[in-house]
Protein backbone atom coordinates (compact mmCIF):
# COMPACT_ATOMS: atom_id res chain seq x y z
CA UNK A 1 0.00 0.00 0.00
CA UNK A 2 0.79 3.92 -0.94
CA UNK A 3 1.04 5.52 2.70
CA UNK A 4 0.51 9.72 2.82
CA UNK A 5 1.61 11.62 5.25
CA UNK A 6 1.21 15.23 5.78
CA UNK A 7 3.24 17.88 7.43
CA UNK A 8 2.21 22.14 7.91
CA UNK A 9 5.26 24.17 6.54
CA UNK A 10 5.28 27.64 7.80
CA UNK A 11 7.14 29.74 5.02
CA UNK A 12 7.90 33.36 5.42
CA UNK A 13 8.80 35.32 2.40
CA UNK A 14 11.68 37.57 3.32
CA UNK A 15 9.61 40.55 1.77
CA UNK A 16 6.07 40.77 1.45
CA UNK A 17 4.93 39.35 -1.83
CA UNK A 18 2.08 41.94 -3.12
CA UNK A 19 -0.63 41.45 -6.38
CA UNK A 20 -3.69 43.15 -7.70
CA UNK A 21 -5.75 41.45 -5.31
CA UNK A 22 -3.43 41.58 -1.96
CA UNK A 23 -0.36 39.88 -0.30
CA UNK A 24 0.85 38.72 2.82
CA UNK A 25 4.35 37.59 4.07
CA UNK A 26 3.75 33.67 5.84
CA UNK A 27 3.02 31.00 3.49
CA UNK A 28 1.12 28.29 4.70
CA UNK A 29 1.63 25.10 2.75
CA UNK A 30 0.95 21.50 2.94
CA UNK A 31 4.29 19.10 2.52
CA UNK A 32 2.95 15.29 1.41
CA UNK A 33 5.04 12.46 1.79
CA UNK A 34 3.99 9.09 -0.16
CA UNK A 35 6.03 6.19 0.98
CA UNK A 36 5.69 2.80 -0.82
CA UNK A 37 5.86 -0.78 0.78
CA UNK A 38 9.87 -0.70 0.44
CA UNK A 39 10.01 2.83 2.39
CA UNK A 40 10.84 4.51 -0.89
CA UNK A 41 10.03 8.20 -0.11
CA UNK A 42 7.97 11.03 -3.02
CA UNK A 43 7.68 14.40 -1.90
CA UNK A 44 5.03 17.05 -3.09
CA UNK A 45 4.28 20.53 -1.81
CA UNK A 46 0.02 21.91 -1.64
CA UNK A 47 -0.13 25.79 -2.21
CA UNK A 48 -3.20 26.45 -1.37
CA UNK A 49 -4.63 29.64 -3.70
CA UNK A 50 -7.92 31.12 -1.77
CA UNK A 51 -8.52 32.54 -6.05
CA UNK A 52 -9.42 28.85 -6.51
CA UNK A 53 -10.99 27.76 -3.31
CA UNK A 54 -8.68 26.02 -1.71
CA UNK A 55 -7.35 27.26 1.67
CA UNK A 56 -4.95 24.98 4.03
CA UNK A 57 -7.70 23.84 5.45
CA UNK A 58 -9.98 22.30 2.57
CA UNK A 59 -5.96 21.16 1.61
CA UNK A 60 -5.75 19.43 4.43
CA UNK A 61 -9.50 17.75 4.60
CA UNK A 62 -9.12 16.68 0.86
CA UNK A 63 -6.20 14.43 1.32
CA UNK A 64 -7.78 12.96 3.61
CA UNK A 65 -10.12 12.12 1.15
CA UNK A 66 -7.62 10.86 -1.24
CA UNK A 67 -5.26 8.81 1.29
CA UNK A 68 -6.94 5.73 1.43
CA UNK A 69 -7.29 6.09 -2.65
CA UNK A 70 -3.83 5.68 -3.51
CA UNK A 71 -3.83 1.80 -4.29
CA UNK A 72 -0.09 0.22 -4.14
CA UNK A 73 1.65 1.20 -7.24
CA UNK A 74 3.41 4.24 -7.82
CA UNK A 75 3.43 3.75 -11.93
CA UNK A 76 -0.41 3.80 -11.87
CA UNK A 77 -0.29 7.74 -12.06
CA UNK A 78 -3.07 7.90 -14.90
CA UNK A 79 -5.35 5.73 -12.89
CA UNK A 80 -4.61 7.12 -9.52
CA UNK A 81 -5.30 10.92 -10.54
CA UNK A 82 -8.55 9.87 -12.60
CA UNK A 83 -9.57 7.58 -9.18
CA UNK A 84 -9.06 11.36 -7.41
CA UNK A 85 -10.72 13.21 -9.14
CA UNK A 86 -13.97 11.34 -9.43
CA UNK A 87 -13.52 10.73 -5.72
CA UNK A 88 -13.66 14.69 -4.88
CA UNK A 89 -13.43 17.04 -7.66
CA UNK A 90 -11.76 21.05 -7.83
CA UNK A 91 -8.71 20.54 -5.13
CA UNK A 92 -6.53 20.86 -7.66
CA UNK A 93 -3.47 22.30 -5.02
CA UNK A 94 -4.08 18.78 -2.72
CA UNK A 95 -4.43 16.15 -5.87
CA UNK A 96 -1.44 17.78 -7.43
CA UNK A 97 0.62 17.27 -4.41
CA UNK A 98 0.05 13.87 -4.48
CA UNK A 99 0.60 13.66 -8.08
CA UNK A 100 4.46 15.25 -7.70
CA UNK A 101 5.01 13.03 -4.63
CA UNK A 102 3.82 10.05 -7.17
CA UNK A 103 6.13 11.33 -10.01
CA UNK A 104 9.20 12.10 -7.71
CA UNK A 105 8.87 8.20 -5.93
CA UNK A 106 8.69 6.56 -9.37
CA UNK A 107 11.86 8.57 -10.36
CA UNK A 108 13.58 7.61 -7.00
CA UNK A 109 12.58 4.01 -7.51
CA UNK A 110 13.94 4.08 -11.16
CA UNK A 111 16.76 6.23 -10.15
CA UNK A 112 16.08 8.94 -12.72
CA UNK A 113 14.58 12.07 -12.20
CA UNK A 114 11.57 12.73 -13.23
CA UNK A 115 12.53 15.12 -16.43
CA UNK A 116 14.54 12.01 -17.81
CA UNK A 117 11.70 9.81 -17.22
CA UNK A 118 9.54 11.70 -19.42
CA UNK A 119 11.88 12.33 -22.32
CA UNK A 120 12.68 15.94 -21.61
CA UNK A 121 15.50 18.15 -21.29
CA UNK A 122 16.09 20.30 -18.03
CA UNK A 123 18.75 22.46 -19.17
CA UNK A 124 16.76 23.07 -22.61
CA UNK A 125 13.79 24.76 -20.84
CA UNK A 126 12.45 28.24 -21.90
CA UNK A 127 13.99 31.14 -19.79
CA UNK A 128 11.60 32.26 -16.62
CA UNK A 129 11.08 35.64 -15.03
CA UNK A 130 12.11 36.13 -11.44
CA UNK A 131 8.33 38.21 -9.99
CA UNK A 132 8.58 41.27 -8.33
CA UNK A 133 5.60 42.21 -6.42
CA UNK A 134 3.82 45.37 -6.11
CA UNK A 135 5.78 47.82 -3.42
CA UNK A 136 6.86 51.05 -2.27
CA UNK A 137 10.04 52.78 -5.21
CA UNK A 138 12.65 52.02 -2.18
CA UNK A 139 11.77 48.44 -2.01
CA UNK A 140 11.59 48.00 -5.75
CA UNK A 141 14.82 49.41 -6.40
CA UNK A 142 15.81 46.95 -3.69
CA UNK A 143 14.34 43.72 -4.96
CA UNK A 144 15.82 44.68 -8.43
CA UNK A 145 18.69 44.79 -7.18
CA UNK A 146 18.43 41.30 -5.46
CA UNK A 147 17.34 39.90 -8.61
CA UNK A 148 20.61 40.71 -10.01
CA UNK A 149 21.01 36.93 -11.90
CA UNK A 150 17.72 36.73 -13.22
CA UNK A 151 17.90 38.11 -16.80
CA UNK A 152 13.48 38.53 -17.18
CA UNK A 153 11.38 40.20 -14.85
CA UNK A 154 7.64 39.58 -14.38
CA UNK A 155 6.26 42.85 -12.52
CA UNK A 156 2.87 43.17 -10.82
CA UNK A 157 0.63 45.53 -11.72
CA UNK A 158 -3.16 46.20 -11.16
CA UNK A 159 -2.81 48.90 -8.53
CA UNK A 160 -3.20 52.89 -8.69
CA UNK A 161 0.51 53.65 -8.67
CA UNK A 162 1.08 51.47 -12.12
CA UNK A 163 3.02 54.28 -13.69
CA UNK A 164 4.86 54.72 -10.78
CA UNK A 165 6.11 51.36 -10.74
CA UNK A 166 6.55 51.18 -14.24
CA UNK A 167 9.26 54.17 -13.84
CA UNK A 168 10.78 52.80 -10.72
CA UNK A 169 11.57 49.45 -12.55
CA UNK A 170 12.61 50.87 -15.91
CA UNK A 171 14.52 53.38 -14.32
CA UNK A 172 17.04 50.69 -12.14
CA UNK A 173 17.52 48.04 -14.94
CA UNK A 174 17.35 47.99 -18.58
CA UNK A 175 16.43 44.26 -18.32
CA UNK A 176 13.83 42.80 -20.17
CA UNK A 177 9.90 43.30 -18.54
CA UNK A 178 6.71 40.97 -18.78
CA UNK A 179 3.47 42.78 -16.80
CA UNK A 180 1.21 40.52 -14.91
CA UNK A 181 -1.99 42.55 -13.78
CA UNK A 182 -3.55 39.83 -12.11
CA UNK A 183 -6.93 40.47 -13.34
CA UNK A 184 -7.00 44.18 -12.12
CA UNK A 185 -7.54 46.04 -15.17
CA UNK A 186 -10.39 46.74 -17.31
CA UNK A 187 -10.59 46.09 -20.74
CA UNK A 188 -10.84 49.58 -22.01
CA UNK A 189 -8.26 50.60 -19.49
CA UNK A 190 -5.81 48.14 -20.24
CA UNK A 191 -6.05 49.33 -24.19
CA UNK A 192 -4.99 53.03 -22.93
CA UNK A 193 -2.01 51.41 -21.13
CA UNK A 194 -0.71 49.51 -23.71
CA UNK A 195 1.51 52.11 -25.26
CA UNK A 196 2.63 53.00 -21.31
CA UNK A 197 3.79 49.38 -21.58
CA UNK A 198 5.54 49.42 -25.00
CA UNK A 199 7.33 52.60 -23.88
CA UNK A 200 8.66 50.89 -21.17
CA UNK A 201 9.46 47.57 -23.38
CA UNK A 202 7.26 45.63 -21.48
CA UNK A 203 7.52 42.19 -24.10
CA UNK A 204 4.44 40.59 -22.58
CA UNK A 205 0.95 40.77 -20.91
CA UNK A 206 -0.61 38.46 -18.58
CA UNK A 207 -4.25 38.57 -17.54
CA UNK A 208 -4.63 41.98 -17.79
CA UNK A 209 -8.46 41.59 -16.89
CA UNK A 210 -10.85 39.14 -14.63
CA UNK A 211 -10.88 35.46 -16.11
CA UNK A 212 -14.34 35.78 -17.80
CA UNK A 213 -13.94 38.86 -19.57
CA UNK A 214 -13.26 36.83 -22.89
CA UNK A 215 -14.39 39.85 -24.56
CA UNK A 216 -12.12 42.33 -22.96
CA UNK A 217 -9.12 40.02 -23.97
CA UNK A 218 -10.01 40.19 -27.72
CA UNK A 219 -10.77 44.21 -27.07
CA UNK A 220 -6.88 43.96 -25.71
CA UNK A 221 -5.48 41.42 -28.64
CA UNK A 222 -6.84 43.77 -31.25
CA UNK A 223 -5.27 46.66 -30.31
CA UNK A 224 -1.81 44.96 -28.53
CA UNK A 225 1.50 44.16 -30.42
CA UNK A 226 2.93 42.50 -27.75
CA UNK A 227 1.82 38.65 -26.86
CA UNK A 228 -1.53 38.02 -24.49
CA UNK A 229 -0.79 35.53 -21.91
CA UNK A 230 -3.64 34.20 -19.64
CA UNK A 231 -3.85 32.85 -16.49
CA UNK A 232 -6.80 32.63 -14.23
CA UNK A 233 -8.84 32.68 -17.49
CA UNK A 234 -7.12 29.23 -17.96
CA UNK A 235 -7.75 26.74 -14.84
CA UNK A 236 -8.04 23.22 -16.69
CA UNK A 237 -7.58 22.22 -20.65
CA UNK A 238 -11.12 22.64 -20.72
CA UNK A 239 -10.50 26.05 -20.99
CA UNK A 240 -8.17 26.20 -23.98
CA UNK A 241 -10.95 25.81 -27.19
CA UNK A 242 -12.14 29.20 -26.02
CA UNK A 243 -9.07 31.21 -25.43
CA UNK A 244 -7.96 29.90 -28.96
CA UNK A 245 -7.38 32.99 -31.51
CA UNK A 246 -7.80 35.30 -28.09
CA UNK A 247 -4.40 34.66 -26.31
CA UNK A 248 -0.72 33.68 -27.65
CA UNK A 249 -0.30 31.29 -24.37
CA UNK A 250 -1.06 30.03 -21.15
CA UNK A 251 0.22 30.03 -17.99
CA UNK A 252 0.35 26.79 -16.64
CA UNK A 253 0.96 25.69 -13.41
CA UNK A 254 -0.11 22.18 -11.32
CA UNK A 255 -1.43 23.62 -8.39
CA UNK A 256 -4.10 25.41 -10.56
CA UNK A 257 -4.74 22.92 -13.08
CA UNK A 258 -4.81 19.51 -10.84
CA UNK A 259 -2.32 17.28 -12.54
CA UNK B 1 26.71 6.94 -28.81
CA UNK B 2 23.49 5.65 -30.17
CA UNK B 3 24.26 3.29 -33.21
CA UNK B 4 21.27 2.49 -35.79
CA UNK B 5 20.85 -0.78 -37.64
CA UNK B 6 18.27 -1.69 -40.22
CA UNK B 7 16.18 -5.11 -41.48
CA UNK B 8 14.06 -5.44 -43.95
CA UNK B 9 11.09 -7.06 -43.15
CA UNK B 10 8.47 -9.13 -45.53
CA UNK B 11 5.60 -9.81 -44.16
CA UNK B 12 2.91 -12.18 -46.25
CA UNK B 13 -0.82 -11.40 -44.59
CA UNK B 14 -2.49 -14.52 -44.44
CA UNK B 15 -5.94 -12.47 -46.70
CA UNK B 16 -4.83 -9.45 -48.51
CA UNK B 17 -6.22 -6.73 -47.12
CA UNK B 18 -7.70 -4.55 -49.37
CA UNK B 19 -9.49 -0.56 -48.99
CA UNK B 20 -11.00 1.89 -50.81
CA UNK B 21 -8.18 2.89 -52.73
CA UNK B 22 -6.72 -0.23 -53.36
CA UNK B 23 -4.16 -3.14 -50.77
CA UNK B 24 -2.22 -6.21 -51.23
CA UNK B 25 -0.78 -9.32 -49.21
CA UNK B 26 2.95 -8.92 -49.05
CA UNK B 27 4.22 -6.13 -46.58
CA UNK B 28 7.93 -4.34 -46.80
CA UNK B 29 8.68 -2.80 -43.53
CA UNK B 30 11.95 -1.72 -42.13
CA UNK B 31 12.97 -3.13 -38.87
CA UNK B 32 15.32 -0.68 -36.79
CA UNK B 33 17.34 -1.40 -33.64
CA UNK B 34 19.01 1.40 -31.78
CA UNK B 35 21.86 0.33 -29.12
CA UNK B 36 23.57 2.15 -26.91
CA UNK B 37 27.26 2.33 -25.63
CA UNK B 38 26.16 -0.76 -23.16
CA UNK B 39 24.72 -2.60 -25.65
CA UNK B 40 21.20 -2.30 -24.80
CA UNK B 41 19.18 -2.75 -27.59
CA UNK B 42 15.72 -1.14 -28.49
CA UNK B 43 13.49 -1.81 -31.02
CA UNK B 44 11.03 0.05 -33.58
CA UNK B 45 9.29 -0.78 -36.87
CA UNK B 46 8.63 1.42 -39.69
CA UNK B 47 5.71 1.31 -42.01
CA UNK B 48 5.85 2.99 -45.14
CA UNK B 49 2.45 4.93 -46.58
CA UNK B 50 2.02 5.37 -49.59
CA UNK B 51 -0.80 7.51 -48.75
CA UNK B 52 1.68 9.77 -46.92
CA UNK B 53 4.49 10.06 -49.28
CA UNK B 54 6.45 7.26 -47.77
CA UNK B 55 7.47 3.59 -49.40
CA UNK B 56 10.45 1.48 -49.00
CA UNK B 57 13.24 3.59 -50.44
CA UNK B 58 12.15 6.51 -48.80
CA UNK B 59 12.23 5.14 -45.79
CA UNK B 60 15.62 3.63 -45.87
CA UNK B 61 16.69 7.19 -47.19
CA UNK B 62 15.02 8.86 -44.30
CA UNK B 63 16.84 6.52 -41.70
CA UNK B 64 20.28 7.39 -42.92
CA UNK B 65 19.59 11.10 -42.72
CA UNK B 66 18.38 10.40 -39.19
CA UNK B 67 21.10 7.71 -38.52
CA UNK B 68 24.24 9.84 -37.35
CA UNK B 69 21.95 12.38 -35.54
CA UNK B 70 20.82 10.20 -32.91
CA UNK B 71 23.76 11.41 -29.92
CA UNK B 72 24.60 9.24 -26.79
CA UNK B 73 21.56 9.77 -24.06
CA UNK B 74 18.08 7.79 -25.01
CA UNK B 75 16.40 9.51 -22.23
CA UNK B 76 16.59 12.65 -24.45
CA UNK B 77 13.95 11.74 -26.53
CA UNK B 78 11.93 15.59 -26.79
CA UNK B 79 15.38 16.68 -27.83
CA UNK B 80 16.21 13.80 -30.49
CA UNK B 81 12.90 13.75 -32.22
CA UNK B 82 13.43 17.74 -32.83
CA UNK B 83 16.86 17.52 -33.98
CA UNK B 84 15.28 14.64 -36.26
CA UNK B 85 12.25 16.86 -37.50
CA UNK B 86 14.62 19.76 -37.75
CA UNK B 87 16.92 17.66 -40.28
CA UNK B 88 14.01 16.36 -42.18
CA UNK B 89 10.18 17.42 -42.06
CA UNK B 90 7.75 14.75 -42.71
CA UNK B 91 8.78 10.75 -43.09
CA UNK B 92 6.91 10.29 -40.23
CA UNK B 93 6.93 6.65 -40.51
CA UNK B 94 11.14 6.68 -40.41
CA UNK B 95 11.18 9.12 -37.52
CA UNK B 96 8.38 7.29 -35.48
CA UNK B 97 10.49 3.90 -36.03
CA UNK B 98 13.42 6.03 -34.40
CA UNK B 99 10.93 6.78 -31.71
CA UNK B 100 9.77 3.53 -30.67
CA UNK B 101 13.32 1.92 -30.43
CA UNK B 102 13.95 4.68 -27.84
CA UNK B 103 11.10 4.61 -25.83
CA UNK B 104 11.96 0.81 -25.80
CA UNK B 105 15.81 1.43 -25.35
CA UNK B 106 15.24 3.53 -22.24
CA UNK B 107 12.27 0.94 -20.76
CA UNK B 108 14.76 -2.01 -21.26
CA UNK B 109 17.26 0.04 -19.60
CA UNK B 110 14.74 1.13 -16.37
CA UNK B 111 13.58 -2.35 -16.50
CA UNK B 112 10.05 -0.90 -17.04
CA UNK B 113 7.38 -1.50 -20.12
CA UNK B 114 7.35 2.29 -21.60
CA UNK B 115 3.16 2.05 -20.31
CA UNK B 116 4.43 2.05 -16.77
CA UNK B 117 7.04 4.90 -17.62
CA UNK B 118 3.91 7.00 -18.88
CA UNK B 119 2.34 6.12 -15.63
CA UNK B 120 -0.35 4.68 -17.53
CA UNK B 121 -2.54 1.24 -17.65
CA UNK B 122 -2.32 -1.23 -20.36
CA UNK B 123 -5.15 -3.31 -19.25
CA UNK B 124 -6.97 -0.05 -18.60
CA UNK B 125 -6.86 1.23 -22.71
CA UNK B 126 -10.25 1.41 -24.50
CA UNK B 127 -11.26 -1.77 -26.60
CA UNK B 128 -9.87 -1.52 -30.11
CA UNK B 129 -11.51 -3.01 -33.20
CA UNK B 130 -10.47 -6.34 -35.47
CA UNK B 131 -10.34 -4.48 -39.09
CA UNK B 132 -11.98 -6.87 -41.70
CA UNK B 133 -10.97 -5.52 -45.43
CA UNK B 134 -12.91 -5.36 -48.65
CA UNK B 135 -13.18 -9.24 -49.79
CA UNK B 136 -16.03 -11.62 -51.80
CA UNK B 137 -18.62 -12.59 -49.64
CA UNK B 138 -17.05 -15.84 -48.82
CA UNK B 139 -13.93 -14.36 -48.08
CA UNK B 140 -15.67 -11.87 -45.38
CA UNK B 141 -17.50 -15.21 -43.87
CA UNK B 142 -14.52 -16.81 -43.28
CA UNK B 143 -12.83 -13.73 -42.27
CA UNK B 144 -16.09 -12.92 -39.72
CA UNK B 145 -15.53 -16.43 -38.24
CA UNK B 146 -11.56 -15.97 -38.01
CA UNK B 147 -12.16 -12.72 -35.91
CA UNK B 148 -14.51 -14.71 -33.07
CA UNK B 149 -12.58 -13.13 -30.49
CA UNK B 150 -12.52 -9.63 -31.15
CA UNK B 151 -15.64 -8.19 -30.13
CA UNK B 152 -15.70 -5.11 -32.33
CA UNK B 153 -15.16 -5.31 -35.93
CA UNK B 154 -14.36 -1.86 -38.28
CA UNK B 155 -15.71 -2.68 -41.82
CA UNK B 156 -13.55 -1.21 -44.96
CA UNK B 157 -15.86 0.83 -47.07
CA UNK B 158 -16.35 3.06 -50.12
CA UNK B 159 -16.38 0.54 -52.95
CA UNK B 160 -19.09 -0.04 -55.60
CA UNK B 161 -20.08 -3.23 -53.31
CA UNK B 162 -21.12 -1.65 -49.97
CA UNK B 163 -24.50 -2.53 -50.02
CA UNK B 164 -23.15 -6.26 -50.12
CA UNK B 165 -20.65 -5.77 -47.98
CA UNK B 166 -22.71 -5.03 -45.18
CA UNK B 167 -25.44 -7.23 -45.75
CA UNK B 168 -23.23 -10.20 -45.89
CA UNK B 169 -21.54 -9.24 -42.41
CA UNK B 170 -24.07 -8.49 -40.44
CA UNK B 171 -25.92 -11.53 -42.20
CA UNK B 172 -22.64 -13.34 -40.55
CA UNK B 173 -22.58 -11.76 -36.85
CA UNK B 174 -24.37 -9.59 -33.86
CA UNK B 175 -21.16 -7.94 -33.40
CA UNK B 176 -20.60 -3.98 -32.24
CA UNK B 177 -19.55 -2.71 -36.28
CA UNK B 178 -17.92 0.11 -36.68
CA UNK B 179 -17.50 1.69 -40.51
CA UNK B 180 -14.29 3.09 -42.27
CA UNK B 181 -14.82 4.24 -45.60
CA UNK B 182 -10.54 5.58 -46.11
CA UNK B 183 -11.86 8.78 -48.22
CA UNK B 184 -13.75 6.31 -50.40
CA UNK B 185 -16.95 8.62 -50.62
CA UNK B 186 -18.44 11.93 -51.23
CA UNK B 187 -20.28 13.98 -48.76
CA UNK B 188 -23.72 13.78 -50.74
CA UNK B 189 -23.04 9.66 -51.13
CA UNK B 190 -22.35 9.45 -47.06
CA UNK B 191 -25.61 11.23 -46.25
CA UNK B 192 -27.56 8.73 -48.17
CA UNK B 193 -25.70 5.95 -46.52
CA UNK B 194 -25.99 6.56 -43.31
CA UNK B 195 -30.13 5.48 -42.43
CA UNK B 196 -28.40 2.31 -44.18
CA UNK B 197 -25.02 2.27 -42.31
CA UNK B 198 -28.42 2.89 -38.96
CA UNK B 199 -29.88 0.06 -40.51
CA UNK B 200 -27.23 -2.44 -39.97
CA UNK B 201 -26.48 -1.29 -36.60
CA UNK B 202 -23.00 0.74 -37.61
CA UNK B 203 -21.91 2.62 -34.57
CA UNK B 204 -19.30 5.02 -35.97
CA UNK B 205 -18.43 6.45 -38.88
CA UNK B 206 -14.31 6.87 -39.48
CA UNK B 207 -13.38 9.05 -42.67
CA UNK B 208 -16.15 8.94 -45.31
CA UNK B 209 -14.61 11.62 -47.44
CA UNK B 210 -11.25 12.82 -48.69
CA UNK B 211 -8.64 14.67 -45.98
CA UNK B 212 -9.88 18.54 -46.99
CA UNK B 213 -13.47 18.06 -47.68
CA UNK B 214 -13.93 19.34 -44.24
CA UNK B 215 -17.21 21.31 -45.64
CA UNK B 216 -18.09 17.98 -46.70
CA UNK B 217 -17.52 16.56 -43.20
CA UNK B 218 -19.42 18.66 -41.62
CA UNK B 219 -22.58 18.55 -43.93
CA UNK B 220 -22.01 14.40 -43.12
CA UNK B 221 -21.77 16.34 -39.33
CA UNK B 222 -25.25 17.45 -39.46
CA UNK B 223 -26.98 14.60 -40.35
CA UNK B 224 -25.30 11.72 -38.52
CA UNK B 225 -27.08 10.62 -35.54
CA UNK B 226 -23.06 8.31 -34.58
CA UNK B 227 -20.15 9.61 -34.24
CA UNK B 228 -17.66 10.69 -36.64
CA UNK B 229 -13.87 10.13 -36.35
CA UNK B 230 -11.25 11.79 -38.95
CA UNK B 231 -8.20 9.69 -39.67
CA UNK B 232 -6.67 11.26 -43.43
CA UNK B 233 -8.17 14.47 -42.12
CA UNK B 234 -5.79 14.68 -39.28
CA UNK B 235 -1.88 13.80 -39.80
CA UNK B 236 -0.70 15.78 -36.97
CA UNK B 237 -1.56 18.05 -33.87
CA UNK B 238 -1.95 21.00 -36.50
CA UNK B 239 -4.62 19.28 -37.90
CA UNK B 240 -7.12 19.73 -34.89
CA UNK B 241 -8.59 23.04 -34.53
CA UNK B 242 -9.66 23.18 -37.96
CA UNK B 243 -11.29 19.59 -36.89
CA UNK B 244 -12.69 21.10 -33.66
CA UNK B 245 -16.65 20.89 -33.76
CA UNK B 246 -17.03 18.93 -36.81
CA UNK B 247 -15.96 15.65 -35.68
CA UNK B 248 -16.10 13.75 -32.20
CA UNK B 249 -12.67 12.25 -32.70
CA UNK B 250 -9.39 11.38 -34.24
CA UNK B 251 -7.68 8.65 -35.38
CA UNK B 252 -4.03 9.01 -34.17
CA UNK B 253 -1.44 6.82 -35.58
CA UNK B 254 2.35 7.45 -35.08
CA UNK B 255 3.19 6.32 -38.39
CA UNK B 256 1.10 8.94 -39.78
CA UNK B 257 1.72 11.38 -37.34
CA UNK B 258 5.46 11.14 -36.22
CA UNK B 259 5.77 11.04 -32.93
Amino acid sequence: MLTLTTELLMLRTRHPFIIARGGQSEYRTVMVRVTDADGVEGWGEAAATRFYGETLETVQAALLTYAPLLGDDPHQLDAIERRLELALRRNAAARVAISAALHDLVGKRLGQPTWRLWGLDAAAAPRSTFTIGIDTPEMLRLKVAEAEEYPILKIKLGSDRDLELLQTIRGATDKELRVDANCGWTAVHAVRMLPVLEEFGVTLLEQPVPPDDLDGLALIRRHARMPLVADESCVTAMDIPRLAGVVEGINIKLAKCGS
